[in-house]
């Protein structure tokens, strides 16, 4: 994976907690729940989409949290609920830049990326993908530029061809990328 | 206390503050009160679940916050206001995985990993249990797997054979040895 | 730039996320938003109205956080949704030690800036301005001081002559500079 | 100030941010305020007071939070507000161990620390004091044993005499010094 195929991007996707997070969870005694966002982060991916980079989220998680999130950054790509096997969750699909949303059935966070591509009528090898944990894996292997923060787990990091950023989950690693991206438009 | 041990755990517990938190107590104006957790500890411990390896918590704080969080996970044991010696505080005794609840009489913590294992049928040879101060030092003198994170008091640490984690609490501590467990199996 | 530029200080301006804080954004389920702010660059400004030098906030995001920050140390100066180009966002002025608030047409930070000039009857040179990432690089390349805190943005930190302090944002960066300029007094 | 002077210790009073919390200051967009305690720090103010030595807070802030935390630790003493004298702030001082309250005149935090003496019968010589700040200095320069946190404003840490404790406000440098104090016992 040479820095040959961050010019030929065409579509940025990350997960969310211990990407787009310290992998911090907040719970109150009240029942809220908290995740703590970086402004570099969202920064960068403001930056993608005026050069033109669609940017999404998928995630295992669904929380009112990510969609704020999503919402605020104008992002093209939400799903939420992906990939949690055990019940077969339907995943919730969401267009926040255009208010649009959507329930799927069950699918993996590869299939919602393809789901994407075929929208967007590119292939995986056009896909920038961040992730951090095992349920990350299967996508990672299968994009055409796969990376991860610093403060990803070990069986990630060793992926082969990864890209193992400086910085770590929450502290700005999604901008490194996103600025390694656009040095290269 | 060999890693041949960690191949023999058939249960798994933890204390809350300074181990599945980084001792954080969060309080707000308002009169609600955080935590913050970690995603990595949390998917560590369902991996663990899914190896057949029941989790729980023991905590001697009494705060819905845990029981979110246990919730959340799924744990199959929950026991809260453990130890509080002073006043002999009774103890609230969850099943998160199973939705069951009781009020039990004062019980120390080592007490509360006893009935669990009379309950599942197994010795104190077969726990690992992590706690980081020292109202958790007599149990952690008794499982057959005691261990702490590396920002665990200084007391904790000075155990006889007790593993010292890499990571701190609430940055991934559990998530480290659980994944220790995982690679015996 | 050189320390002399400090003594003549009249005035001191910062970006917020970032600078008075560590670019952490907590979202919550229910639809809270917080930032982590830092006591000490808190008394700092505190410290700098006490002599004589007043202090104010230029952010082009909208929140009551900042308000409620700003009225909290009693702030002179507080622009919100400051260079929102994209759809000339128009800007609220704030003037939290005295109670007044006024809505104003879009402006970029520079315009905001050279508006509070006027006001005091003081040019830019005798500004003191602390950002972190590109929205800032205008302004810091046109007042008398320039400074970012350690964790700034690279291209930020590359801006000819801006002093970069040795704390990060929401570590106290905002008052290691506070201090410097008090030190010339 | 020898270690021998701990041995003599009768009062342990800390200020809060920057003390007991590392000195971040928590501002939500619906109004609410939050502040970060340690629970390392809470359980050393427990094992002091267990061992006979009351144990208090000075602060210049007044939030509930504080408040509630007091409670929870069961505090001897709690004095809010103290040290305001831009506008002479009366001081609220709780007894939250006992739950008595009282609205006093504006007094300084020496007067604060005086007033708990004269209750006690003891000199300041037998106060143990934490601060971080220039409004500690004064009560800092007059108790038998002051301390500061690693993370304390370098002009406190000049203080002559005085203990830097190794961890930071909010990382437990509450409990290393009462730990310091147990020892002696």
């Amino acid at each position: 994976m040479t820095s040959d195929r961050l010019s030929t991007i065409r579509l940025f996707l990350t997960d969310v907690d211990g990407c787009l997070t310290d992998g911090g969870m907040y719970y109150s005694e009240s029942g809220d729940e908290l995740k703590r966002f970086c402004v570099y982060d969202g920064m960068g991916m403001v930056l993608l989409q005026k050069a033109g980079i669609p940017c999404g989220i998928l995630t295992s998680e669904t929380t009112d949290i990510v969609l704020h999130r999503a919402r605020k950054l104008n992002l093209e790509y939400l799903f939420m609920g992906v990939g949690r096997q055990k019940d077969q969750t339907p995943v919730a699909y969401y267009h926040p830049a255009y208010g649009e949303k959507e329930q799927l059935p069950f699918m993996s966070k590869t299939d919602a990326c393809q789901m994407i591509c075929k929208q967007l009528g590119i292939s995986l090898d056009e896909v920038c993908y961040v992730g951090d944990d095992i349920n990350d894996a299967e996508l990672l292997g299968k994009v055409g530029y796969a990376a991860c923060p610093a403060t990803a787990m070990d069986s990630i990091k060793a992926i082969e061809g990864i890209r193992i950023l400086k910085k770590g989950g929450g502290e700005g690693a999604i901008r490194e990328l996103c600025d390694l991206i656009l040095q290269t438009r």
